[in-house]
């Protein structure tokens, strides 16, 4: 496994992690104040700048992009649907403008939450093969673009609202359907949050290889956790195993950034320079 | 399917839905008066009133049991080991002194949360390593008194604290291998709400078939849910395809009755009388 003891080349930043803290310009400054060098951003937080004073803000400040949040919430009624595909093909634009390794998918759970407006639905089987679909469709439009789709199956606690995509095998089976020689358009998210408590995960990852590992994402999983999107932990407050899952990882054959996201109320509420300074204490000894 | 319109022959309370409303007597008053008469009761109300008398009271009411909750929280270091073993013993007993047809297994997750004071570990592995293990000790104490075991797969957001076998394929992977030859020694106990999500639901309860299947709960998923544990929906009111799991369990050879499960804060904060009639109605057309 790679020293992380030793520096910081291989630490990310999700830009979700700072959310409250300001915007993207003073994310970049944080990072680099921190010694962190590698970003994954945020549409939202793109948006409030434009996408090309954000494209000139990163590329200026010479960070390197580990990833776009986020596209999907694909799952929509059929009123809906048109719209799903509209958005997720601008998210694909913007990757480009931006120039990001990668377009993070979550797909989405039943219509009705993840595009509001749509019917409701129970159909939870019908979302699966809805977003096989929708993300056949995007690659239509990812092809030309070079932007690979990384497809994140999430914790089914969040299965209902926010992605009908549980397991890591889940997604595999997606891309070997869609994308069968894993020519690098396809492939997959792997956050340690969503995925640590799955017995297939070891075999799973094994599975992907590096071709298919494309994003790896760390945090941690408190107990007791006290919202179901917002209680994420700081890499060692929690019960993850993350160095083994890293080592899976990289023993198929990742060898790309760790990206800490934590959806955190708590982490959310504390000065940017404290977060960072933890995180890059933790990805030392922690990850 | 059952035509579950026409009476409550196949309808169980579990008697945890009324946990706040008062204690075994008076659920099973307000069972009968709701025309139920079959439940599963947990151990914590038996305890109030006395085995002997709790015996007594649910043999005089001509209450027909369908479980008995919970053994299990078996995971627990070198020294806590011997007195989850001496519990499960002891629930056994009391399973069998009341009758109850199986004695539900919630198997715990990590050791520090299982049986508090063991030694804190982040090795999901091996505590699932460590569920196998005792339950194969505790089949030494359960065949020679008849009890079945009921292991129950838990939501994964349950898996660090309460439940680490996070699957129905996980939860037969282990009768399997405890019990081949499926004597009815070991089976497990299927709750829709930890496993509506599972894309391998429908082939799993399949290969389950009757004799592994001996419990059935209900109750519903709700968007959003406010809390991991005590935020369970009323059928009807979540986004669960109830019938649909009904419709596999029966297609599999399940002939048993249906146990309503309601963890609720909500729900108990309701008068018994108003918590059974929805019970019944639900029932009646959502299960």
């Amino acid at each position: 496994m790679r020293d992380f003891a030793a520096g910081l080349d291989w630490l990310s930043l999700n830009t979700i992690t700072l959310d409250r803290q300001g915007g993207l310009k003073a994310i970049v400054d944080a990072a680099l104040g921190a010694g962190i060098r590698a970003l994954s951003v945020w549409r939202h937080q793109v948006k409030d700048l434009g996408i090309a004073q954000a494209a000139r803000l990163l590329r200026d400040a010479g960070i390197t992009l580990t990833g776009y949040c986020r596209g999907g919430m694909m799952t929509a009624d059929a009123v809906h649907r048109s719209a799903a595909r509209e958005d997720n093909r601008r998210a694909l634009d913007e990757a480009a403008a931006l120039g990001a390794p990668a377009l993070v998918i979550v797909p989405g759970g039943l219509p009705q939450f993840s595009r509001p407006g749509s019917a409701a639905s129970k159909d939870i089987a019908g979302a699966r093969a809805m977003v096989a679909e929708e993300l056949a469709e995007l690659l239509r439009h990812a092809r030309p673009l070079g932007i690979p789709l990384a497809l994140e199956p999430l914790h089914p606690m969040l299965c209902a609202d926010r992605g009908c995509i549980s397991t890591l095998g889940q997604a595999l089976d997606i891309c070997d359907e869609l994308d069968p020689d894993a020519q690098g358009e396809l492939g997959v998210t792997l956050d340690v949050y969503h995925c640590w408590w799955d017995p297939q995960l070891s075999a799973q990852i094994e599975r992907a290889g590096p071709r298919r590992l494309l994003v790896f994402q760390v945090c941690d999983w408190l107990v007791p956790t006290t919202h179901l999107l917002n209680d994420r932990g700081m890499m060692g407050d929690g019960i993850i195993d993350i160095p083994l899952i890293r080592g899976w990882m990289e023993a198929a054959g990742f060898a790309g950034h760790v990206e800490v996201e934590i959806f955190s109320d708590s982490w959310w509420a504390r000065p940017a320079a404290e977060v960072l300074e933890t995180c890059v204490e933790r990805y030392r000894c922690r990850v």
